[in-house]
């Protein structure tokens, strides 16, 4: 059975099954996952490093769906969380505590203590002061905290600023100058902590296939140094994510075989294991927006397409001046023309697409936003008093609603007045 | 009683109520309302202008909190709305139809039924198309849907490009030129629609004093050229709102003195009535997002400051490169350095302040960011797996929880696997 999007015909197809179908069944705007390509992606990462201790760990907060998550759990998926609500949502679709890793700049005490109760692999340190709680919360639990020290490889990734993170200016990760004095604090003085791994992240959407190999030169180099100089038994390098996709026809997805040939023979000279965080790369291909055309508007300057999906359901447009292909569900013939692709909320920011050329759609018309899966519904808002969409995941052929669209009283919940 | 926010000795205070006392209450981040202040910000408003026919309809996309909007109703206030669920809200506290203007440019068959049925005093029409579909509605329903044309004065409200609206080439309202061939097509064809304003918005956070009037000038010049053209029976003009606030301190907020001294002789002069729809210069400044101190961090280049509020409840900073003032909620002596504020998420957008000059915070020290009242809450979002927070309105001295934080429960409520 074909997997992912294509068409059939004119229409667009997900894993053997109408878009259109799933559009008229439960309403639009919705989220529409292709469960085989999640699978075959996944697959694609974990597969490429044979003969390797990998442990691919999805990070969740690409898109947090329990569903997904299940999915990816039974086919061996670790997890990458960045919270404790991101915590309780991998155990509750049954993942172990030794698969999770546990990362973000502002843990709390409760989440630490969440995690150390849960067991899990590691935490990524991004901070001494981090380090410091952790161990005090660690000796308060009477246990030992695993642990990696986040490196600022101070490596430029050459993507949205928005995205970078591997530069000594964030708030991400420590300088390895500092990363090997918080070694030895650790040796010496921290000792409920054990110090086995070494991360770095340095950004999303890395298109260009040099970069990572070039940080494998630069970690080996100095976990090396940092052996050397705190004397910690490291086991483990952690190279985050960050593969790019292909979200424009021109781009083509990061290759990962560069990566996988620099890494491969120095892990094994050094007897390391490595861990990979992907998120994107995994899920980003993989879902799509569908929405409903409300209106065309021919205003003096430009045609407006205006739709009932928004920057409530995906913001990056907005965020990240990202760019989404936008397809027809039903092919339509004509000529192709400029157009706005924009959403009803009542802001200037709340468009999809501009100036995009493309066969003008009518009224009523079903349209596809496409690489929607990762950072689309997990930013979702209900701005505008908007209720956050439904979301369907297409596995083994058959179309199942994984989550509800809001209703009014979900939204207003917890309010009272 | 003092009202707003002020300091009492080293202490913040909220309309007689200590700042401290609410965090520790109810935990954070946290939202804290000022009641005093809203009532006296809708009362500049709605007192401005003396001896008119004026209807003062609060923007609900910018706070649509329950309870500030029950407080604004008893005030008199009428209503703004942008969606099916913005009308729901202000349903839900008594408000009638005819204190309710429905506006946005993507409004479905549904919610236009919906506002028929509530009996809303008036549709914004955003453009051609909306028309002709209301007027579809409106007679399947055998009524009569009372209607506004949005014009787009073609006017630049000088405010970031993500706020501006009143420019041609975006995507709400038409221009001129096309508004009367609109009020012709009603006259003639549109016979179930009763248009009896002509309405304009050119922006947001407006800080010149000059443009109002400039905008009256040439909205009162057009309404007598579109009633002479389409014979309309026009009786009123509403001219949005877009009135800026002080989020500097080095700014002052819009002074609508020069607006009401232009307006007011004009209206009197054509026999109209005058609306108006304030958001954020009514709510801004009454709202405060209370944040903990986690972590603070030197790096090598900059000393970050993490809290634990993000870009998950207060997302201006980070999607308008907006400003918003951070004050201690107790007074810290020490010499002021250069900081960056940033939160808990793992995207390098995830910041409150760069490079902001103050006395450096303690961990667990109290944070209160300051103006967050209008475009908060409302674009808040679960990403991250991160819980919204929790709201407090201080009303009459006393502060009441007017939403709960989301469990984790709520979070997956709709969700299955």
């Amino acid at each position: 059975m074909a997997v992912g999007f294509y068409y059939k015909g004119s229409e667009l197809m997900v894993d053997g099954v109408s878009m259109r179908s799933i559009a008229e069944k439960h309403g639009t705007p919705i989220y529409v996952y292709s469960g085989g390509l999640i699978v075959q992606n996944y697959r694609r990462i974990a597969d490429q490093f044979p003969g390797m201790d990998v442990m691919v760990a999805y990070s969740v907060k690409s898109n947090s769906s329990l569903a997904i998550l299940k999915l990816l759990k039974d086919q061996g998926a670790s997890f990458d969380i960045v919270s404790g609500g991101e915590l309780q949502r991998v155990l509750k679709v049954g993942a172990k505590g030794d698969r999770i890793i546990f990362a973000g700049v502002g843990k709390s005490k409760d989440e630490m203590r969440a995690a150390l109760k849960a067991g899990v692999k590691e935490f990524n340190l991004e901070s001494e002061a981090e380090a410091r709680r952790l161990n005090e919360v660690a000796k308060e639990m009477r246990t030992i905290a695993p642990v990696a020290i986040r490196v600022n490889p101070d490596v430029d990734a050459k993507t949205h600023k928005y995205i970078s993170t591997g530069k000594a200016e964030n708030k991400f990760g420590v300088s390895m100058k500092r990363a090997i004095a918080l070694g030895n604090e650790i040796r010496t003085s921290l000792t409920n902590l054990k110090l086995q791994c070494l991360h770095t992240h340095i950004g999303s959407q890395i298109l260009d296939s040099t970069i990572h190999p070039r940080l494998v030169k630069k970690m080996v180099d100095f976990t090396e140094t940092f052996i050397r100089e705190t004397g910690a038994a490291i086991t483990s390098l952690d190279f985050g994510g960050g593969f790019g996709i292909a979200y424009q026809k021109r781009q083509k997805p990061l290759d990962l075989k560069p990566f996988a040939k620099a890494v491969a023979p120095e892990l094994k000279r050094l007897g390391l294991s490595l861990r990979l965080e992907p998120g994107r790369s995994i899920l980003g291909p993989c879902g799509a927006l569908v929405t409903e055309v409300q209106y065309i508007k021919r205003g003096d300057k430009k045609t407006f397409v205006i739709f009932d999906a928004s920057m409530t359901e995906l913001i990056r447009p907005t965020l990240y001046e990202a760019y989404h292909e936008i397809l027809p569900v039903t092919k339509r013939r004509g000529k192709a023309e400029v157009v706005d692709f924009v959403g009803p909320v009542c802001e200037s920011t709340d468009f999809i697409a501009k100036d995009r050329k493309a066969v003008l759609p009518a009224q009523g018309d079903l349209l596809s936003i496409m690489d929607a899966g990762a950072y689309g519904f997990v930013m979702a808002s209900n701005y505008n008093t908007r209720p956050r969409p439904a979301e369907v995941l297409v596995k083994d052929g058959k179309a199942k609603l994984v989550r509800k669209q809001d209703t009014f009283d979900d939204i207003v919940k917890n309010e009272s007045f």
